[in-house]
């Protein structure tokens, strides 16, 4: 039950030349659903990637570091393989052996180096990954390969989301078509310290080495660091950004190119609709949430109090009651752990009405106005500190007897 | 429907020589409960505090501390007044001025000055104290004055509490009597930095103004300061340790006295039974969990960990279920913010079950041990760290359906 989020539908999202995706039923958790992709990047594909910072990182993330750091010219990244249904996290070295053996299995059949492949896995923590069944899956999710298999793709990496997450772009740039497609998935354990999720994007444009290891930071900051749910940041947490280099359109080299900027603009447009769209379909979530908060001294103490808003169960639960009880907003910028606030400087809006007003209550605020924006399914919350012209936003979602529910079942 | 709380008995609060409480039912929020205590103190008594570290602390806060700041030997705190219903926070001037006038009004009754009188409030934030009911209900609560009423005072603080908080100790010190009764209220808005609630403790021991100070943060960081339920610090928190000296033992000045290490045993005791009755009667709380995090570099460090365990909304959820999803306590280690946590050194027990060895689960462990485990109420969880000495302990609960209905319905 996503809120206001569209249902993909296959024929909008668009192939990317130079980029394939292959799916299985391997059988990883549950059987006869898609638990298993393979997408295969063209030889002149550039990949790169930002992972969690959970210090528990799973065994696929500790691979793709490595791998990611031996890449040459001979020896690019050709494929991703991702499960769903185990987190192979908490899993110690026999995670990282089974890890490494599923990369193994997938090089031999494609003929390439282990180490130019990139795993990812998510599901359950502290389980060993049962490799048997995701190397007897390959076979089937090579021969179903194809550019246009973004939908399944986006099937093939859910766990508790309620629906696929996956959309695209096509750009004209320099006169050059460029085509952009993203998916992602996660539901729950959703707090950015990196991208909290698996999100891949992938675009037939061609960017250098050294230029994409900076744009996919960048792109990240701005859309999956901003999303928060639960604030339980995930062992598995990956974005990963794929250039093929198939596009007309010249390799991209530096920041300074206007085609660098257009592009940089389409994809990060990209990145903050997939990444929003796991908010929308949060664990019960029944409120998309936009935090401002405007006026600080730095952006990072203005994601301080964002955050410190964003994962208040208390004001979760108000959200979800439709209840204006607004002075836990109050309380939560209070207690975010910015030591010199002054907090009769702060203004409060919920959409266009102002609750409270240099630190107390608005006297013209009437509770009235107040409800009539909790009514709503989308509601921005704007914070105006009033001590500089740094900014952040965060997206969230309520919190609801759902999320209680789907966290209490999770694997039943 | 408290965790294996006992419910007091007025009979087992022993009176507290020098101590005496009225209360009333002054209609603050609802008619017919009692939402007002006062505690009349002896002049004799020493009186410290400590309050939340919210930056929007609440007017009563801000008026505590400036009256603890000037109290003398010619003017000493003599009584404290506690209204329930409302927070009076976020309230800016007006919010002031109002809690000014009720010290204002009881002092007037006692004949003492305003700046003798401690103001406590709680209940909703961010609306105007109706302070003319407050002080309409003063003759009430000075009529019923008695040195019994700790009971009816405990019921007087209540918000969601579904259970009043209250307990004492008798002990014997140099061969003299000594009594300690607390009380105390909260259970939600429940997290550690400062007392996140309001606790008063009395006893008829006499302890110098300058050791009080320091007794009473001691106290408060080994008790108040180890208990969460949402992870939310409240505006209005206060802990405040009242000493009549009534008693006959002599006046302690120093903590190398024999005497002083008995008192204090004998306080944290009582302080730490008070803050555990709040994490047992945390909204909507079925299980009461003991995290324990030791072989720290630094008691920071674990109480970060011990915190984030204690927070993670998915940890919460899982122990509300019983379901051993224990991979969730990992991920919450690995994001507590301990930057060089080496996670392969890490030994993870579940009472007597080691669920994670080296960072890995451990090969013997068997899922029916964790589950036996989880369907108990009370739980320790125990992380060793394995690079130092140092530990800490947090004292939580799970999250529940109920937790979401308390706080989505706590206006209505």
């Amino acid at each position: 039950m996503a809120i206001n989020s569209p249902i993909p539908v296959s024929a909008d999202l668009k192939p990317v030349a130079g980029i394939e995706l292959g799916y299985a039923e391997a059988g990883v958790r549950k059987a006869n659903r898609k638990d298993l992709l393979v997408m295969k990047l063209a030889p002149t594909a550039t990949v790169a990637g930002v992972f969690t910072l959970n210090r528990f990182c799973a065994a696929p993330v500790q691979i793709c570091k490595t791998h990611l750091a031996q890449v040459s010219a001979a020896a690019p990244i050709r494929a991703l393989i991702v499960n769903t249904g185990n987190a192979n996290a908490g899993t110690g070295e026999e995670g990282l052996a089974r890890a490494n053996e599923t990369c193994a299995e997938l090089a031999s059949l494609l003929g390439l180096k282990a180490s130019q492949i990139l795993p990812f896995s998510t599901g359950v923590i502290l389980e060993p990954l049962p490799v048997d069944r995701l190397v007897a899956g390959l076979p089937q999710a090579l021969e179903r390969q194809a550019p246009a298999h973004w939908y399944e793709a986006a099937q093939a990496i859910m766990t508790t989301d309620t629906l696929p997450k996956a959309a695209s772009r096509a750009v004209t740039i320099d006169g050059h078509r460029v085509t952009i497609t993203g998916i992602s998935k996660g539901a729950g354990m959703i707090k950015p310290n990196m991208a909290t999720m698996l999100g891949f994007l992938a675009t037939d444009a061609g960017i250098s080495q050294t230029l994409l290891n900076d744009l996919v930071k960048d792109v990240a900051d701005r859309s999956f660091n901003c999303v928060t749910i639960d604030g339980d940041t995930s062992t598995n947490d990956s974005f990963i950004v794929a250039a093929s280099g198939k596009s007309s359109l010249p390799l991209i080299t530096s920041v300074d190119q206007p085609a660098y900027l257009a592009l940089r603009e389409a994809m990060l447009d990209l990145a903050q609709e997939i990444s929003q769209l796991i908010v929308r379909d949060g664990e019960g979530a029944t409120k998309f949430i936009t935090i401002k908060v405007e006026g600080g001294n730095s952006a990072a103490e203005c994601r301080k109090i964002a955050y410190a808003i964003g994962h208040s169960p208390l004001v979760k639960t108000a959200f979800f009651a439709s209840d204006p009880n607004l002075g836990r907003i109050l309380a939560a910028i209070g207690y975010a752990g910015v030591d010199d606030l002054d907090v009769t400087l702060i203004d409060l809006y919920l959409d266009d009405v102002l609750v409270a007003k240099s630190g107390g209550r608005n006297p013209t605020y009437r509770e009235e106005d107040g409800q009539r924006v909790m009514k709503k399914s989308e509601i921005v919350v704007r914070v105006l500190l009033g001590r500089g012209s740094a900014d952040a936003t965060v997206w969230t979602c309520d919190l609801s007897h759902d999320y209680v529910s789907i966290n209490a079942d999770y694997r039943s």
